[in-house]
């Protein structure tokens, strides 16, 4: 991947060197790693249908899905005014410091556009004929689709059936989907990925309770964000709701004032945690994770893979939905 | 085109209300029309290499091409804060009535995405085979980089080069891109499009300059915005930039305090208006026209097309260069 946004990059220099910096807002986010899970969980699908794939195309895959990750991440830490990620500053961040506030947002939403444009390309040039290009195609716009149904849902209808919006924005993007672009490479049917849905789905909503519950809870070293800042930014996450529809009397006038209040103090941001802690808030999640995760390994035992996958299926179960990071 | 995006329509509305107006916004944007400029070159594009074009593919092509073309105004509105697109409100201050600001800014950005991430679709489902479908995706990919590089220019490094930003921002995507995607569906080889080039690079920037003309000069129910919002947002056109480079004492301090002035009045916009006429700004623009116009001519001279095509081409020319509206 390094290799072939190093060439992207080459070809936007010649272009400009604002142009260039722009892009290397980008390429700078998707470098500075990450989990690489979407790639990872490509490798996976692909591992469910066939016991030797091929390689080479689910690196291409992985990268491709990878960069479409970074482009979601450039403009959906502009609309949520995260200025850190992965450890550094986001995108609009390192643009902002280049060209000021207007012409650095602009910059960055031009810079995720770029890079949704490369991505599919390189989905485009895969090296895979005929009918099976078209249905992977077809199941990377899906994602792309499914990922910024949730992100407007997340902006415009916070707080309503969250679950959903988690299975747009996370489950079909980030497990689904990488899973999906896999077995399709390894040949699966329609069929084939319409049962791993029944696993993906549920281990991805859990996965984005576990976001939440590190978000709140997890410690700056291990969230790459400054503490508290998922509630200081007023993210309505499932902990959030469930404390605000709980607390009573002066527990709730203290999460009205620090909830969504960017100059919270350290103090508050404390007495909050410990606030949604007692009144249940994180068990409540915690138990929802586990019946998401009893779903999925329900779903997982029916599911028509191989046992080799079927192993890695479980394995990554529990690392997404039970992670400490 | 309509029958296919009130098909995407109704599958956002299943995502929930919210999702649906945003992609709404957009949609509306595509469906008011405009010159549909570019679906009409793909059609010129395939006439030039085959006598009988395939019209069903055609139209498919030409659809996600409007779609894609909706995409960056959308994004591009909000850019340059234009609150008015084909006669009514953008997309942005369509999403800031219903939402506010920012979750209305957020809105847009998500629902030009949406738009991208369809008009990719709409391109990779087509009905083609083989190499002649990456080719096509190829080109896609092409265009839609060169406008967002163009844009990138445009916004970060306004005035250098004005003719290279605009043979990326404008050229590349609304001329040669769409006559190009036209020659592949008619079987055209790589040699055939470069041959291409020479024609619709020089047409393409004269139609941008053109643009230029128009919005400074032009009516507001030709410009579908009111008269002179381009001065008002400071937009660096070729006529802008010349007038700039050649206004002396209080011609200058006259532009200089209109241009770029959101607060300008009507009657200080005459008054640049004509000074950028008596500068001769308006002059020195349309020789360039005139010398990009013989140069196309000339391209097309020795263009590998066949009769009818070199026809439609030369026709084009002149009304992308010259067109009143």
């Amino acid at each position: 991947m390094r290799r072939r946004l190093t060439r992207e990059m080459h070809r936007m220099k010649v272009i400009g060197p604002e142009a260039a910096s722009a892009c290397a807002a980008l390429s700078d986010i998707c470098m500075r790693g990450g989990k690489r899970l979407r790639a990872a969980l490509v490798c996976v699908g692909a591992r469910c249908f066939r016991q030797r794939p091929n390689l080479e195309l689910l690196i291409r895959i992985g990268a491709a899905v990878e960069l479409l990750h970074a482009y979601f991440l450039v403009h959906d830490d502009w609309i949520d005014s995260d200025n850190m990620r992965r450890g550094g500053p986001s995108a609009h961040a390192t643009l902002r410091a280049l060209y000021g506030k207007s012409a650095g947002d602009a910059a960055a939403i031009l810079a995720g556009d770029w890079g949704a444009a490369v991505a599919n390309d390189w989905m485009a040039q895969l090296p895979v004929k005929g009918a099976a290009l078209t249905r992977l195609l077809s199941a990377f716009s899906e994602m792309q689709r499914a990922a910024i149904c949730g992100q407007l849902r997340d902006t415009l209808a916070q707080g309503t059936d969250i679950e959903r919006t988690y299975e747009l924005k996370t489950a079909s993007y980030t497990v689904q989907g990488p899973l999906a672009l896999g077995a399709i490479a390894s040949g699966a049917n329609a069929k084939q990925l319409d049962a791993l849905r029944l696993y993906s789905i549920p281990v991805g909503i859990a996965f984005q309770l576990r976001d939440d519950l590190i978000g709140l809870f997890g410690a700056e070293k291990v969230t790459g964000k400054p503490f508290g800042s998922d509630l200081r930014a007023g993210k309505r996450t499932a902990a959030a709701i469930y404390a605000f529809n709980t607390a009573r009397g002066s527990d709730r006038r203290l999460l009205a004032s620090v909830f969504g209040n960017p100059r919270a103090s350290q103090k508050q941001l404390l007495e909050v945690v410990q606030v949604m802690e007692y009144l249940g808030a994180r068990s409540e999640v915690e138990r929802r994770i586990a019946t998401l995760l009893a779903k999925a390994n329900r779903g997982l035992r029916i599911a028509p893979v191989n046992d080799a996958g079927r192993k890695l299926l479980a394995s990554a179960a529990n690392a997404l939905a039970l992670r400490s990071m």
